[in-house]
């Protein structure tokens, strides 16, 4: 593991780390930031999972999170949306929202996609064996994540896989259904195939409708959100949670659009509200 | 004053406004976060004037102040750094710390700079009026200033020269004598010419010496600073405050760079000490 950078801040440090990736066959450059600690000292983890065209750098820069995670004694890991460098096919197009930037944490099964577009196995699996292996500090009996838009659906998909690992689960404006709007039936047609059934494991919505569970989960979103009607549907998520009985918080945010500006607003509370779970 | 974006953050607005400056013959864009308000309130107003390279974008995106200032109902005005724009010269070889992105808040004398580089009527006259005319809710008896690096040396001689103007005065690792630092001896021989006694009103050090005053200064400096020795120098200011009896709070910090994480690091305390002084 690579030290990219190392920056005071907050009392705190802020790294930023590349490693040679197995699951994705590339290198991956993620970003940590660790609160001022005592020697030997174990702190809890936050995964924050960005949206599309984002990088580890978007939320480490913009995201406010320093003094909130500062305050609460939080390490906060911030991965890359998808495999990047040379070799690593991207959308034809260059569209935005499929190829670099967009890997959808999934693990791609269609060519020329399933090389690289592991970003489900690279999440899960690989990148906490790694913070595991070279950062002692971090606590990995005590997780909690959380992410923004595509990285919402990431964040929501992978706690509801994956109940024993975290804690709790929150999320900024995500994608509730990929199966249910364009940003996600191009996605997972294109990384998953046509088959629909195949997609389930990958929507928050059709993992609770087929017994998915999770205690609760907070969700804030901006009403000013260009992508809330066509994109993100949280009504899709309420009604999904209020059939499995699942203790949701969906706060609508008056005038909020799908920026940092938003997300920054209500960082601090995020993380203050897992810092309580985190620490029970 | 044309509205660029206006984004809803921590409860209250983000903007970006773009205007056309008769001081510096260009357009002219900044940014203002006014927190929540009831109507008709007058909210006192804090300057953050930024260092070389940057616009307004970069504390608006990076400087963690909109917490903060919500917090302490304090508008925050976050100008560009140079006139920008064709026809605007630059550093004949696109150097960083001269020409555009660093307009050292001097009124140039040289030319060709004269025309367009007059940084200190735009902040000192030109702003303030705009924003009195179009934005009634600043309330601009109650005005504070701070900045970083060459914006930390323009919040200090702008307070120098102005002391009935502002409540309070602080600044992140700035340069406190340009006189006496690469930086400052390039740009000020470049925009007002080798006398050096033309020099004087646009060094914080030299201008306390010549008897402005103003009753205190907080100022923060990182000690892993890579400018520190070389351009920064904070104890020519201590000299100099020591001499003139103000008083200076200099808090040399262990570990922190000249970077965003730095300053976002120590924004808010910045912000609280200056409603302090705002609200006596």
């Amino acid at each position: 593991m690579e030290t990219l950078s190392t920056t005071k801040a907050h009392g705190g440090t802020q790294y930023v780390y590349r490693h040679d990736s197995t699951m994705t066959a590339t290198p991956m450059t993620f970003s940590v930031f660790v609160p001022e600690h005592e020697e030997g000292a174990k702190l809890p983890v936050l995964w924050y999972l960005s949206g599309l065209t984002c990088t580890h750098a978007n939320v480490t820069e913009k995201g406010e999170y320093r003094a909130a995670c500062a305050e609460h004694g939080i390490i906060f890991v911030a991965p890359d949306t998808s495999p990047r460098g040379d070799g690593v096919p991207d959308d034809a197009e260059g569209a935005y929202d499929f190829g670099l930037g967009a890997g959808f944490y999934v693990n791609a099964t269609e060519e020329p996609w399933s090389a690289n577009y592991r970003m489900r196995a690279y999440i899960e699996d690989e990148l906490p064996a790694q913070i595991a292996t070279h950062l002692p500090v971090a606590d990995l009996t005590r997780q909690s994540i959380t992410g923004h838009s595509m990285g919402g659906h990431g964040a929501l998909t992978i706690a509801l896989r994956n109940p024993d690992r975290f804690r709790s689960v929150s999320a900024f404006a995500p994608i509730v259904s990929p199966m249910n709007c364009p940003w996600g039936e191009k996605a997972l047609t294109g990384y998953i195939g046509a088959d629909r059934e195949a997609w389930r494991p990958y929507d928050a919505c059709a993992l609770i409708a087929d017994g998915s569970r999770v205690p609760e989960i907070l969700v804030d979103q901006g009403e000013a959100d260009s992508f809330l009607e066509t994109q993100l549907k949280p009504e899709l998520l309420r009604e999904a949670c209020a059939e499995a009985g699942i203790d949701l918080t969906l706060r609508m945010q008056p005038g909020y659009d799908h920026s940092y500006y938003f997300i920054s607003s209500f960082m601090a509370e995020h993380v203050a509200w897992h810092a309580e779970r985190l620490k029970r």
